[in-house]
């Protein structure tokens, strides 16, 4: 009963402080005052000013009463690039984040970790239609293999899109996949040997991390920054220094930074790679999902020498859980097929032909004009709520598509491996700034996913993140 | 026109040597009495004669006439087990069989080659209409990722059945894959690092020393004997001489041999593996597949301490092309774990929902008895046309489940990789024996699936083998 009494009060404070009733600086009412509008005893107030001030939101001043803290700027900044460390074999994901996969499967954890779209954003209804209709139609044939390279139905489709894309390619050079995440590992093998380096991003998608620590590959970690991606004189630097033989990217709104590589500098870091035969592995999962305007060109666009491996699938604009997804490896086709029928045969036959079929007749375009918007909107809150609740000096990225946000927090502020751990503790799911590197830097940065349309108790997670960095 | 004239009289004779009215060593009757009975020259006859002798049905004696030559006996014997080899990285299947995707690919091409079931012994109507059932219901959900380690329903209905062949296993002990082969990968991810020593059957299914090759693991080859499988005391040799990290085995109705293991020798392998601590990854996909009785039991109910990483799927008696399978890892639980979310993430959600209600309410029982039953006697058939179109002294499994038949060629008769070349020319797929190994042995051996239901076109092609092996 008491407890409820003292939050009640803190939660009358904090809207005051976000709603800007009280600003940074500005004297709390007393505890006489709020003791007699509540009418609770004295020490029911004390605890909702310790709340409080555990949380960041206020501090005691002797003998004059609580003052507002300050709280993070709307104008946030973007956060910093860190500067390039040496090669190394990225360590194991589960070694670094216990409860990792744990926290994805529980239902009731506020979903900031996982980065995949809210099924409520997909076309759900219509795809299982789409589903019902094609197994009907295939009837036994839905049942069989599907023979390598893949559906054709759905390989023309691909290409078709490709083609609107600016690439210049044909069905017979896509093999289809197990998701994007397959795509990549077929890729690194056709393209390495135990040992190579291969440039990343960094911070960089730690399954990309994952998947070279398994080949036990070495990563080089070129500095990207949240605007335009992978600094160009870097990679420059980086291939003059050692042989690299493959480059891994997501030009498009990368995962965790959002950022997006302009055209010219697609252009260069092509001309560079084939300058100095290293394999270009483009992850391009996140390109149908520009907040404004056409989707940006992928790196296959600019390859004419067959340089690129094209890898994409469906999981972030239509369903995760099919699982389709696909990679046009160019010069690297018959390696890459024949790596796939070693690892997983086929991929599975029905949802290739659902997935075919909604793209050609079930309004996918109009699907993702819808689902751009409401990303927009959701990323748009959470740097929002982000502005609101968190320390003055904290900094997010500002991506132009996607539904990932990467936070910098000041200094003096809590460890972001020790904030997943708090978080989880509270119900709320993030993916730490470590992860991201095959060394563990970014300590100070962790990544939010705003896949999910934005919710008041999403808002309460921010102030409880907000909340929990402080202390 | 003059062509179909001398085949027609072609085939005549070969029926009357395949019914028996013509037995080894009987005259054909004289190139006169044939001109006389089919009103056609003395030329087309003895262009017919001419076809017979290159097929290898009758010899020209001079002056006297053509006389039946000797076929394969129909109380075949099986294959017998090679001698033991020196471990070896296998090499790439691309490299050693050119045009194997492409055969696979062919629809028109007699499928003797791929290792699965016809669609039409399969359930295909009744799991279109649960696929779309399924869709339905699950609507949105149907969507999503199906987090690790796989569908809940599922899991239980896969622990049902195990416990139903005597393993002692829960729904949590179980990850869902794409297909056994992903299984088996993670399995070998699991227990092996590069150049350990893996013991493998020999002759081996070619994806399993696909998987060798790829994670630059060495095959050490057991023999195995087309009756009882891997040779126990070649077993306890091979892990006194050497350090041994697993042993993969085909316990029930191994691929190519189709040989079951004696279940003292199941017992025995065990225990031999606990003792030199080795972890056996079992694949286990044919076992629902006995032409007698119950199926027969997996390593895994006898495996108390949790090193049998047992592997298996539907894709040999559901749907192919659904590629739903599982791993039950025993005390390799997490390891598998991660390295299934870092190579494919998670099982696609609604195939692995269809299996499960089929499973739970369709009758997969029933279904089983039928097919089995299909099987068995598409074996018998394609045993007995072996029997009857094969030169006397060749060889043939006599597997009691499964669909597959290894076929072992008298000496003087042409290599397997070239038969394999001669066949597809003539629109037949097989399996020449030297994939079947990682240093290219087993050169008079084949191997043959015999998953459709059987057919004049079948027999046809046959008779076409049976020929191309002899000239």
């Amino acid at each position: 009963m008491t407890e409820r009494l003292y939050e009640s009060i803190a939660e009358h404070v904090v809207r005051q402080i976000l709603g800007g009733a009280l600003r940074t600086g500005a004297r709390v009412a007393s505890v006489r005052t709020l003791s007699a509008q509540f009418k609770v005893s004295t020490n029911t107030v004390l605890h909702a000013f310790a709340t409080l001030e555990a949380r960041g939101f206020v501090e005691a001043r002797p003998k004059s009463g609580y003052y507002v803290l300050p709280i993070a700027t709307p104008g946030l900044e973007v956060p910093r690039p860190p500067s390039s460390r040496p090669p190394s074999v990225p360590r194991s994901l589960g070694d670094r984040l216990p409860g990792f996969f744990h926290s994805m499967r529980d239902p009731t954890i506020i979903p900031f970790g996982a980065a995949c779209p809210s099924p409520e954003l997909l076309p759900g209804e219509r795809l299982a239609r789409v589903v019902g209709q094609v197994a009907r139609m295939a009837g036994s044939r839905a049942l069989g293999y599907d023979a390598l390279p893949g559906h054709a139905f759905l390989r023309r489709e691909i290409a078709r899109r490709l083609s609107r894309a600016g690439c210049s390619v044909t069905a017979e050079e896509i093999i289809t996949t197990v998701g994007a995440v397959e795509a990549l590992h077929l890729a690194l093998r056709a393209t390495t040997k135990r040992r190579d380096a291969v440039l990343v991003e960094s911070p960089c998608y730690f399954g990309v991390l994952q998947l070279l620590s398994e080949l036990e590959l070495r990563a080089v970690e070129i500095p990207a920054d949240a605007e335009s991606g992978m600094q160009l004189n870097r990679v420059e630097k980086a291939l003059r220094g050692r042989t690299i033989r493959a480059c891994v990217v997501v030009p498009n709104f990368a995962n965790p930074l959002g950022s997006l590589m302009p055209l010219q500098a697609k252009r260069d870091l092509v001309d560079l790679c084939r300058k100095r035969d290293v394999a270009i592995v483009e992850s391009d999962v996140y390109s149908e999902l520009p907040f404004e305007g056409e989707r940006p060109v992928p790196l296959k666009a600019l390859d004419r020498w067959g340089i690129v491996l094209h890898c994409s699938s469906f999981s972030k604009t239509m369903a995760p859980g099919f699982r389709v997804g696909w990679i046009c490896p160019g010069t690297h086709f018959e390696r890459v097929e024949q790596t796939k029928f070693t690892h997983t045969v086929a991929t599975p036959t029905i949802t290739q032909a659902a997935v075919a079929e909604f793209l050609a007749n079930g309004g996918y375009d109009r699907h993702l004009r819808t689902l751009r918007r409401a990303l927009r909107d959701q990323v748009r809150q959470a740097r929002e709520a982000i502005a609101r609740h968190f320390p003055v000096g904290t900094r997010v990225s500002d991506p132009q598509g996607g539904f990932l946000l990467w936070v910098q927090l000041p200094t003096k502020t809590v460890d972001a491996v020790e904030l997943q751990r708090r978080a989880l503790r509270n119900g709320i799911s993030i993916v730490p700034g470590p992860l991201f590197s095959a060394q563990g830097g970014f300590s100070d940065c962790f990544r939010i996913s705003c896949g999910h349309p934005w919710s008041p108790a999403f808002d309460r997670a921010i102030v409880t993140l907000g909340r929990l960095c402080r202390t």
